[in-house]
């Protein structure tokens, strides 16, 4: 309407010198990566008074006599709310909930580009647990979902929690889950590629952070017998006295080989190295691998092991690199996961949904394309989000959390 | 990207029947009225790693180390949290959360057509005014401005303030300051079509909630000498003893003419009548006022005084109305106030910053242009927001509250 008010004309500031001239990425932030903008238009009296008052009363009183009717009348169903504390920012730690907005925008976009999820960043002043909790459930009533981002474990498996047992919408915390699923799917290729059994195969987590746990989980839940997690001090086994209930619970669910010790032991034989910890992997350590040995190197932007040692050991190589082949990248989940979840307008994620998710994106690719170096796919594959919300919306009708 | 994942074409119920068949305001309303979008474009690799990881790092460290750059690559300074406990929404009272979130939705909607400020709807599932203060001060980091919607006399007062005292960025409670703004700019031009002076005026309002409050409290800035507040139970005095702090402190300083009694004994004589209640003034007592009277009268969709009732006995009539001349709409100020304060960089909204913005409003019409029937431009005129927007910069910096 008002051409001349745009934001990126008006900002006072935004016609300053850019002290970051010439870094493209700066350039590119400029006054944020989203906007929010109407999808109806007011452009005399009539419509004014129907998009708000006095017709919007109208509204309100239809829901306010049938809650259920928010979903219809409102953006509620088709917005998830990206909520952080600024305290595991990417790779950076706790840089706080200011610094941290950059990323949840970025992951705004993402949700809008790849899964026509409209979401919105809500970066809290709060670490304490409860008071984070409170705070999201509180507005909760705003949105369809809850993707919560970058909060530093353990304090994120609570959170998690007790918002999931607490509201009847979507929450994920997409750091565990997002990254899970496409380890899983990752994995499956994998498998197709190495001939080996998901039965059979002895899996090394480095990392028992967020992403570590759960990928440790889902992994448990499609069927790895053998496997062990390994964190900053050693081998997770239950006669450590220094876990906390998370890694303990996790330390009785795993490790069935009973093996102590630092990595290097638990590499020996291992048929697949999850790395999500940062860190580097010595090669001899690599090198002790099985044989047709799975590396799936994902910190950023330095790989545990680095691609062209993890070739002379391993028969499939994955990153979180995107200049490498198999790149693990998160919005190969979550766009579609909310996507599938908003069209059942599920009540939950399960952890079916979880797996359906990984199973779509792993049977993207067909037996004729599948190649060591192609076992995902790329984030700019079309297919991948429509794929992953059919099967993620049918699961949560066979799960039971879709809602008519 | 996937224009197939379009939510208006996949939401599962959005292809159901139409319950409200006919009403043309539940078919604009189907799906919500606004949406998130992407302001960058993200179609390859390349541009993946700018706007997400691993570029995005590179901002993060940036603000991390200088928080002021914030304002610079972030939406935060043009996104505006429309706020709401749902205790007073429209005329409908306490709908609860989940019921104003079309009326939010729809103040985003003018907030981005109207100024070009993005804005998000928050409805609180939280009436308690310590934990509704708390949870808004959490999310703050995440905004740049916060505007409180529809929440109920006298809890709104409180709740403006703590957070005024708390956040260094605008917060501003629209049904109180919005209305204000609007009235006082109508009555300068009042003033202007019967001669009057506002020093000289005698004001009586009915309604002491949010926008009576407001209204009365400008309307003391601006210069009225006697002003009559009435409520419910009557017109305020000190001597009442069923006062709140908020009308106690108003009765103090108002009615200094020490008026007891009704409205109808509060109009004889008054030169303004200021409507902000509901409830039905009978013409008698109308007819009381003094010669060349004003009547504003607000309530929606029935105006205290019917506008053919008041023209008998007032030189200018005003409604909330856009079928009647004379419209007192709230979007003829916050699109523009918010646009300026954020133009400007302010920390908070002044009362100078009102002021400004009441006489931008005012002087919008011309000498030639004013006649009783038109003393307020249209919503439509497209000099207001610019006009608003500029005279609330310019006050922030003579305020003191602008910051480079």
């Amino acid at each position: 309407m008002v051409a001349e008010l745009l934001p990126s004309e008006t900002g006072s500031d935004r016609a300053a010198p850019d002290p970051f001239g010439g870094d493209p990425v700066f350039k590119l932030h400029l006054g944020g990566k989203i906007e929010v903008t109407s999808s109806v238009k007011v452009t005399n009296a009539d419509e004014l008074s129907q998009a708000y008052t006095p017709g919007v009363a109208r509204v309100c009183t239809a829901i306010a006599e049938d809650p259920s009717l928010v979903r219809r009348y409102t953006w509620k169903s088709n917005v998830v709310a990206v909520v952080t504390d600024g305290t595991a920012v990417l790779g950076l730690g706790d840089i706080g909930p200011a610094a941290s907005l950059p990323v949840m925008e970025g992951k705004a976009l993402l949700f809008k580009e790849f899964g026509g999820v409209d979401s919105v960043p809500i970066a809290l002043d709060c670490t304490d647990v409860d008071e984070f909790v409170d705070t999201v459930a509180r507005m909760a009533p705003s949105f369809g979902g809850i993707n919560l981002e970058d909060i530093s474990a353990p304090r994120c498996f609570e959170i998690e929690r007790r918002l999931k047992e607490r509201l009847d919408i979507p929450v994920f915390h997409d750091d565990q889950h997002g990254t899970a699923v496409v380890v899983l799917a990752a994995l499956r290729n994998a498998l197709r590629v190495t001939g080996k059994s998901i039965s059979d195969i002895r899996v090394v987590i480095s990392g028992a952070g967020a992403a570590g746990v759960a990928c440790a989980r889902i992994l448990l839940q499609a069927g790895v017998g053998d496997l062990a997690v390994v964190d900053s001090k050693g081998v997770l086994h239950e006669d450590r006295a220094d876990l906390n209930p998370v890694k303990l619970s996790l330390a009785r669910d795993t490790n069935t080989g009973g093996i102590s010790g630092r990595l290097v032991d638990a590499l020996a034989g291992a048929d697949l190295f999850l790395g999500v910890s940062g860190g580097t992997v010595p090669e001899d350590a690599v090198a002790q691998m099985a044989d047709d040995a799975m590396i799936f190197a994902l910190a950023n932007p330095n790989p545990e092991v680095h691609p062209d040692i993890a070739h002379r050991h391993a028969a499939v190589v994955a990153t979180g690199r995107s200049d490498f082949p198999n790149q693990i990248n998160n919005v190969l989940a979550f766009p579609g996961i909310f996507r599938g979840a908003f069209d059942a307008n599920a009540s939950r994620i399960t952890e079916g949904m979880k797996l359906a998710a990984a199973d779509a994106l792993a049977g993207l690719i067909t037996e004729s394309d599948l190649r060591p170096d192609y076992i995902i796919p790329s984030p700019f594959d079309e297919r991948v989000a429509p794929a992953v919300a059919a099967a993620v919306a049918a699961a949560a009708v066979s799960d039971g959390v879709a809602r008519p």
